[in-house]
């Protein structure tokens, strides 16, 4: 999370030291003809954008390390100070909102790479005939849009600025689909791998999806009143016919929120799972403990009863003494106790390998 | 579920390959008559609609493989291109929405097979005088409506189109009643199955049931919100007289959300059953160990004791040692030393048996 | 629960098998009159009720085995068919409905019998002149209103129909406050029991008023709802100086309310005191264990170790070994080792004994 | 808490058998001036209140014996029946309505005896020039109001009877800081308590606290919608001046109920306490039993491996059976065991005693 | 927490007898020029307010022990004693009220020292051309704002006193960010540490930071309620510009609430990790305690067998008994024992270590 220092000056640019390098890539286009360019300035910005009034103009830009250009950028479109800084503090809440002719769109672009999900952001400006997006990254999600674009299929070319807009924060929410469908996925080999392994490692990974979901909820609640501003405020650069095309994104981001709700719940239940499995992992083995226990320990003292020394004979008197252990003396005595062991042991095990056998022990004793 | 890939052009059809073909079931009727056909194209569904322009018209339509067919049903009844992908993209929330002449339902057709809970979609389009239903299967739950068109009994066929859509929501919601009853029976069983033995298999079910529980109350809240949108919005295509039949399931679903919640608060209840049926089972064992542990353990002490060789005699010197061990040279030693070990038993076993005796010894040591 | 099978036609009364034979007693008042008498048809109730037009009637109707007669009567009074089924389904939430000239409202009557709550529907439709009550059982708790009327006692019989209803409903109200104190009486003997022996059974009754108390919080609070409603809905049949009264029944609602919802949240306390009361039993049988195993195992090994068979002369060649357990033949040998063992055995119970005694142990080791 | 019985005429006054004797004090004051008295009778402040319309009147009345009086002050100043009921059955949430020329306030009046929170209660009406104020017992917290009026200091006695009754409610809620502040101190303590030693007692103590502020919160979030209620309904009987203490006091509302959330808080993470302190105490009980097990079990196999019979010479032939325990013939033989079992215990307790010792061990084995 | 003794007269200052003695800084300045001073009294503040009224005044406060001096700060500039008393008593929530024409707005300072979060009070005055602030410390966070009024950087100096409100607040929440940092790094160690060593030291901590994201969110809560405030309800002293950059620091108190819930959620893991920890280790102790018995308990018993005395001649009669023990006689005997024991030891280790032992074991007996 990157912002400005405490006490810097509100809309203050603060470019962090490794922002890539400015990149300038243009479209504009109506529903006849379209035109792709690579620019380099704001100069040739608006030498196009001013040349064809009559055209829609996406300007695609991508590197922050331009402060100049991005100020020039904000002066020349009346972008606020404040936006701009939401801009490049890349760490924003998706939002919209409107301010002199233009809207402000923030969305959260999500990308997993190796379980790790990567959270970018795309700032958006709708004004009349021009989308401008911002992006400090030069990888992004947009090529399906740019192809539709070049490609004139769909109403995309025939329809007015806004829908771009729309069109672009509608792949970044489509592309959420597949991230939940993938933690999905990682959930339920979670909670079979919980049950039968118990493991803190598992639990570790479950942590590490409730943070993730504990986030993408924040960002999934955030996108949802985006859309529900889009639909309630009446931007004046939104037209009605695309607002329908809101309102089935704001659907998909209910049925994100519930999905993410859903898996929040499972999370919680897996983490009774570990409890549980972790019970059962010791009460197995209690049981294995106490089983030779209580087959061992009276077979023990079995042994240890005919260990006593009691004698026959008095040494000293040279008494006879019939009562001390006549059982030792006796010929069947060894093989004797030998076969009452074995039927102690025998008798334990029937007990105990029928089920319920512990209830019935404890309650008996 | 199933959704467009990302930057897909939106309203684009995303036929599965699976996909059943087209079937197309029509009634039509009015107080006095009513007609049934099978129909084969978007020509016949023209014809029979163009040529009664006075009769309530149900065109029951089945499998979607046809997407040239879908296509030209949305042209023909100006359906939004949005609306048709929500048809096709089989899983959407219940909702109620009106564009251009008509108002379009979805809703979530439930059952039961083999303790899965299958969730299907049926998507309503209502107009003036025209009901159209589209399904991604041939067997559902209408037939009860079916058969009251035909009987011609209650007031379906002396009230206009938006009954017919009144009741086939009406008939969805009602088969959610039995399918709760046998949620709520199985919920019943466990908890007696996880009181007296609380397996993994149980918890699993449990687990399971609790899955289903939040997706059906999300279901259940879209619902009511649907029948709330209709008594609200004022749709132009339900009259006042069906709205008190809307109201009427609006109280439906807001029983059956209080059911749904009720479950939920059971399913929490029995993981603390299960929780505390693993804890019972461990006292269990442990009361056994600790039992026989502690009977035989100081009878063992005392065998032990007796077989120590203190000798009389030190073969050395041939000293006599009167005071090491006289008991073993005693008559009665070996008999009073078994009536000894018996006396401690049968104490030990009256002290537990004794209740609260875990507390008093813990207490006293 | 009842409930119409799914598919039937909507307002079909469902009667059951075994519904009582009607049975219908009416009064008919005004400030200095009263009559009461036993009505046997809708005729009946139509003559009386014409007759005298400017009197408050009360039909108060018990049994629904008449399908007929309920239908005749819907049709006189103008109620809905779908407010009648709800009278005869007699499963439905407290609600309040105005339909063409009367309020139809449904209250949940409770009553414990054997501590089992029985829960009764009671169904008011209130008109301009007239109370209609409708029950499917004989006894109810309505006694107390039809004294007042008798007795023409407070302001009962100055007032007109709506304040009737408004009785009929606080009596079925002030119902709960004895039922809710006999819950919590339960709940207070819980909490001791489960302090001092956490058994299943007490477990059982503890989710068992936990599924009391949900069902009572959301009877609770569609009673708040159907009071709030009277209250802010403006119905033409409430007049302002009832609507006094049923604000103190909204008061006495989220009293209800209110101690519902503590019980609730000592029920969930009472699952922490009964796992916290497994876990102390478990607790205290381990201490027994590890004291009674604590004090014998080393004893054990003493006399383990002057049982082994060293021997001072070797039988082959006579020699005498000096150093094997000289122990054994010293004269004090066997005094001196049962004192050493006395010792230890005091040492340890004194050391257990000490407050803290385990960690110190277990901190030491 | 005391309730009317079911069925009871409402606005019936049910006064208990152990109510006071009544009890009026009067003040009677403007800016200038101020008089105290003690009357008896309606007569008496009925007397006081017409012969100085111009001046402020408080009745300050105790004791609830003498229905009639109370029957006859409600008519005299018009309040309802209910109101009156309300009185006099204690137990009322903090409300505020306006009937008829008056306000009718209830307060919760708390005082903590012995550990125990008394709650009773206070009731006030507010009418143009005057307020009455009416309580079940005789000692109360108003004495600083009275003092203030005696003394004529602060603005007291320059405002209008509205004022009064602000001031009234203030100290009661002014009250709940100490109370709260002891509370907070004890779930101090407790915490350090059940830190160190989890008994039952103390468990208790935590459930009871927990009770408390279940009510304590209910109580908060009353006063607070009672002085929202004063703040947002416009009662013409309190000025615009005054309102700005009532704002103060909705403040203050508000940061009890942060401070009764906190706590309520810290008593669920008792509960946790609780829970952890006993599975801590279980584990040192277990450390021992394991220490000492470990320890001591192979030593004990050991003497009794050298407590075994077998015989160098077969007594039956003579034969000499050179391989059968030769150990127990050789001179160091005791030595060498001696010495091998002290040095397996020191390996035990340095493994033991490093730390990790139990995790190595079992993953080891 | 301070605050005034229950029944003190409303508006009273309870100044603590710690007060530190008043300290006056003042700025004032306008787009071209500024000007900064010491000032003594109320007359200084007055000279300096009253002889340039173009221009913006900050009066900048610290040091509560001249209560004369607040009082008559409080008459000059029409502050309510209510507020003022808000201003002295130093726990208020963060709240913006308008009054007599100015807004009193009170945000809550917060500062780490040594793990302890300290809890300050910065009390802002703001008017068409004035701001006052008043502190109970010396040392605050607002020196950026001051460098900023002294360097003319940004638009501060252009802009009115509402602008320099706006900052002081802003400056107040920006300190939030790297406070809530440390405590999430903090939140990230104890969970490593939870993991591995689960001690009663670090439960404490997580209470700690608990307690403190308890009164964090209520602060925050709080700082969001004002900031709404001061966007809906159009106070007059905030002029329509300076209204985007409150939105700005609306935005950025949703986002420190975000963070302060997620971090709630990490604690609450955090408990469970604790316990799951705690368990862990329980098992791992009773591991250790079962392998070595079940390796033990068998091998004691065999030993124990063959210490038994049954002998091979009747002492009394010198009859042989050739079946009692005769494998103590073999010549073989104790070395054929010896390996059976090592092969039961390798038996069982072998069983054990392969993964699932347990789980065999304890579902084969």
């Amino acid at each position: 999370m990157r912002h400005s220092p405490p006490g810097a000056a509100p809309g203050a640019l603060n470019i962090p030291a490794d922002a890539l390098s400015l990149n300038i890539h243009s479209f504009y286009y109506n529903e006849h003809e379209f035109h792709e360019a690579e620019l380099h300035s704001l100069n040739d910005i608006r030498a196009q954008f001013e040349s064809k009034p009559q055209m829609n103009h996406w300007f695609d830009i991508k590197g922050f390390s331009n402060k100049q250009f991005l100020e020039n950028l904000a002066d020349y479109f009346k972008i606020h100070r404040l936006q701009m800084e939401d801009v490049v503090n890349v760490y924003q809440r998706p939002k919209a909102e409107e301010y002199m002719g233009h809207v402000f769109f923030t969305s959260r672009v999500l990308a997993e790479k190796d379980v790790i999900i990567q959270n970018d952001q795309l700032s958006i400006f709708l004004g009349k005939n021009f989308v401008i997006t911002l992006q400090d990254k030069y990888e992004d999600l947009l090529d399906p849009i740019r192809d539709r674009i070049r490609q004139g299929k769909g109403v995309m070319r025939r329809m007015s600025s806004d829908y771009l807009a729309y069109s672009l924060m509608d792949v970044v929410i489509d592309n959420y689909y597949p991230l939940l469908e993938r933690l999905g996925d990682r959930l339920d080999d979670l909670q079979d791998e919980l049950m039968s392994n118990p493991t803190r490692d598992a639990l570790n990974r479950v942590l590490h999806i409730k943070k993730d979901l504990i986030s993408l909820r924040r960002i999934m609640w955030s996108e949802r009143d985006k859309m529900n501003d889009v639909l309630r405020s009446g931007f004046a650069e939104v037209c009605e016919a695309t607002r329908v095309y809101f309102r089935d994104t704001y659907d998909h981001c209910i049925q994100l929120m519930d999905i993410v709700e859903s898996y929040k719940e499972v999370t919680a239940s897996l983490m009774d799972v570990y409890h549980s499995s972790v019970s059962n992992k010791l009460n197995q083995v209690m049981k294995v403990l106490t089983i030779i226990s209580t087959i061992f320990i009276p077979l023990t003292f079995i042994v240890g009863l005919y260990g006593m020394n009691f004698s026959r004979v008095d040494p000293e008197t040279g008494h006879f003494n019939p009562m001390n252990m006549p059982e030792l003396y006796s010929p069947y005595g060894y093989i004797t106790i030998c076969i009452i062991m074995v039927v102690i042991v025998i008798a334990q095990l029937i007990f105990f390998l029928r089920r319920g056998g512990w209830r019935k022990a404890s309650c008996f004793l």
